[in-house]
C-alpha cells in the first residue's frame, strides 16, 4: 500500500445526471490534493468528503467539454469565499483562460488569491514536479483536444535495515545520510558499506487518467506499467460503432488498453446515460483484464 | 386553487451546500415553465423532478452572484445536448451577456437553438407578457444590482353560469363569445343580457420573488397583495447586524415585508450556511406573519 488515495467525485458522462455526477476526481498524495477534471457540482462533493481547501494547489482539466470543466467557476468561487489564499494553478487547454478569466475577474476578485493558467503543452510533457512526484500529460484522441495525465512517484530512498542499525549501534542522526547512500564508520574506524545497512526502497506507485478518448494504442507507451489506470468506458460493446463515431471507448477497449499497458488495476467510468446498471461493463472488461473495477461516486482507492 | 405551481430546486445561500442547494425555482403556469435563478446544479434538480425541457422559454436571474447564476451554462448546455430547439430568453443584468455569450459560443453552438439576452430595465418594469400572464421586475437592494420578479395572472374571463346555459339551451360554440361579454339571442329573437349568463371569474393569482435583498420597505408597493411571496431570510435575528452589513434580511424582516404587503403566504429561504436547523426562522417570522412556511428542496406549492 502506497501513499496515493484516489477519490471519485463524479464518473458519469454529459447527460448521466440521474445516476452519476460529471467527471471529477481528487488524487491525494502526502497531504497535497490534486483535482482532475471539475464537472458541475464538484465543489459539493469536495466538501462532502471533508477535503481541506488549503491543500488544493493544482487542477488538471483533460479537455474543454462541459461535463469536465463547468464546475470550475463554482469551485474556485467557493474557495475564495471560504478564505483560501495563495495560488491555484489550472492545467488545461489554452482556450480556458480566455473563457474563465472574465468570470474570475467578475465573481472572485480577491487580492489574496490568484489563479494561474498553465496551458497544456500541445504534444504533452512534464507539467508538474516536486521533490517526490511528477505529473506528465499526453495526448488522447477525442472530438476536441484531450489529454491524459500520469502521476509518478519518484524513486524512493531505501529503507534502513533495522537489525543492522541495531547491530552496529547507529545513532538516529546518521540514518538520513545512510538512506541517501552513505556508509557508517564504526568507533574502531572500520566502515560498514551502505549496501549492508539498507533494504530495497518501497516500489514507486503511479496513476494515469484517460478520459475522454477513443480506443487508441497510441496512449499505451505513456501509461506503461502504471499502478492504477482510470480509463473511460462510455459504452458497452453493443454500441461500439457509436463509441467510435463519438470518439469514446467501450469497456472491452478500456480493458485492452490496460492489458497492453500492463497496468496494475483498471478503474472504468464515464458511463453513458443510457445505462441503468453498469454490471455489463465489468462482464465485458474482466475477461480481457481481470483486475477491473467500476468507478462510483464516493469510491476511494488507496495505492 | 389556481394554476401556478412553484417548485423549489434550491433555497440555500452561497456556502450552504451541506444542507441546501443554491437558489433556483421553477414556476409552472398553464404548461409553461419559468425558471427563476439558476445556481450550480439546477439542471440536475430540473430533470430529477421530471420537468420537460421544451416547456422552458424564459429564465429570470435576480442578480449576478454565483449562487444565483453559475448553473446557467450547464443547464443550457444540457438543453442543447437533449435536442431543445427554438429560443430561450434570459432576463438578467446586462453584464451577463458579455460573460455568458463566449461560453455558449464555445460549448453550445447549435443552429437550431438560440439564447436571447434580455437586459433587465434598470428601474424595473414589465419584462414578459403573454395573453394570460405578465412578469414585472423591480429593484431590490443588495451589494450588486438585484431585482425582484412578480408574476401576475391577468384578469380572467367570467365563468359560464351552467344552469343559465342549460335553461336557455345555449350551444357550446356560443360559450366563448359569452365569456368575452356577448349576450345570447334566443330563437324567438329575445336577447338574454350577458350578466344573466355568467358568474364572477376566478380571482387572479400572483407570485413574487425577492432574493437577495436587505430589508427595505421600498419593495412593498411592488409586491402589494401578492398571493405568494418568496422573500430571502438569510439570517435569524441574532445576526441582524450581519444581515444589514451584507445586504441580506432576517426572518423577522421578511415577515414584516409580507405583513406590509398583505401577502397571502410567505415562503422564506436562502438560509445561511451557519444553520443546521431552520426552525428558528419560523419561530421568528410567524409572530409577525403567521402564514409563513420554510422553503426546502423539492417543495411544491400550488396556488
Amino acid at each position: 500500500m502506497g501513499e496515493f488515495e484516489l477519490t471519485i467525485l463524479g464518473c458519469g458522462s454529459a447527460r448521466s445526471w440521474a445516476r452519476h455526477l460529471p467527471s471529477s476526481q481528487i488524487l491525494s498524495y502526502r497531504g497535497k490534493l490534486f483535482m482532475i477534471d471539475c464537472g458541475e457540482g464538484a465543489q459539493r462533493e469536495f466538501f462532502r468528503y471533508g477535503f481541506n481547501l488549503n491543500r488544493v494547489g493544482h487542477i488538471f482539466i483533460s479537455h474543454l467539454h462541459g461535463d469536465h470543466c463547468f464546475g470550475l467557476i463554482g469551485f474556485i468561487s467557493t474557495l475564495v469565499l471560504q478564505g483560501k489564499t495563495g495560488e491555484l494553478t489550472i492545467h488545461a487547454h489554452r482556450d480556458l483562460e480566455a473563457l474563465l478569466a472574465p468570470w474570475l475577474d467578475y465573481f472572485c476578485r480577491n487580492d489574496l488569491f490568484k489563479v494561474v493558467f498553465a496551458p497544456l503543452p500541445v504534444k504533452g510533457g512534464v507539467i508538474y514536479e516536486d521533490k517526490s512526484l511528477a505529473v506528465t500529460s499526453f495526448p488522447l484522441r477525442h472530438r476536441v483536444p484531450s489529454y491524459g495525465f500520469r502521476f509518478d512517484e519518484k524513486a524512493k530512498l531505501p529503507h534502513i535495515d533495522k537489525s543492522a542499525a541495531e547491530r552496529y549501534g547507529i545513532p538516529l542522526k546518521e540514518l538520513q545520510a545512510i538512506k541517501e547512500g552513505a556508509g557508517y564508520t564504526l568507533p574502531d574506524g572500520e566502515t560498514v558499506p551502505n549496501e549492508r545497512l539498507v533494504l530495497p526502497p518501497s516500489p514507486s506507485q503511479s496513476y494515469a487518467y484517460c478520459s475522454d478518448t477513443v480506443y487508441t494504442k497510441s496512449i499505451v507507451p505513456y501509461i506503461k506499467g502504471v499502478t492504477v489506470l482510470y480509463h473511460e468506458a462510455t459504452y458497452t460493446g453493443e454500441y461500439a460503432e457509436q463509441a467510435k463515431s463519438r470518439y469514446h471507448s467501450t469497456a472491452a477497449q478500456a480493458a485492452e488498453i490496460a492489458r497492453q499497458a500492463a497496468a496494475g488495476t483498471l478503474i472504468i467510468g464515464h458511463y453513458s446515460s443510457r445505462y441503468k446498471d453498469e454490471s455489463r461493463f465489468l462482464e465485458e472488461a474482466r475477461p480481457i483484464f481481470p483486475d477491473t473495477v467500476l468507478a462510483y461516486e464516493g469510491m476511494k482507492f488507496r495505492f
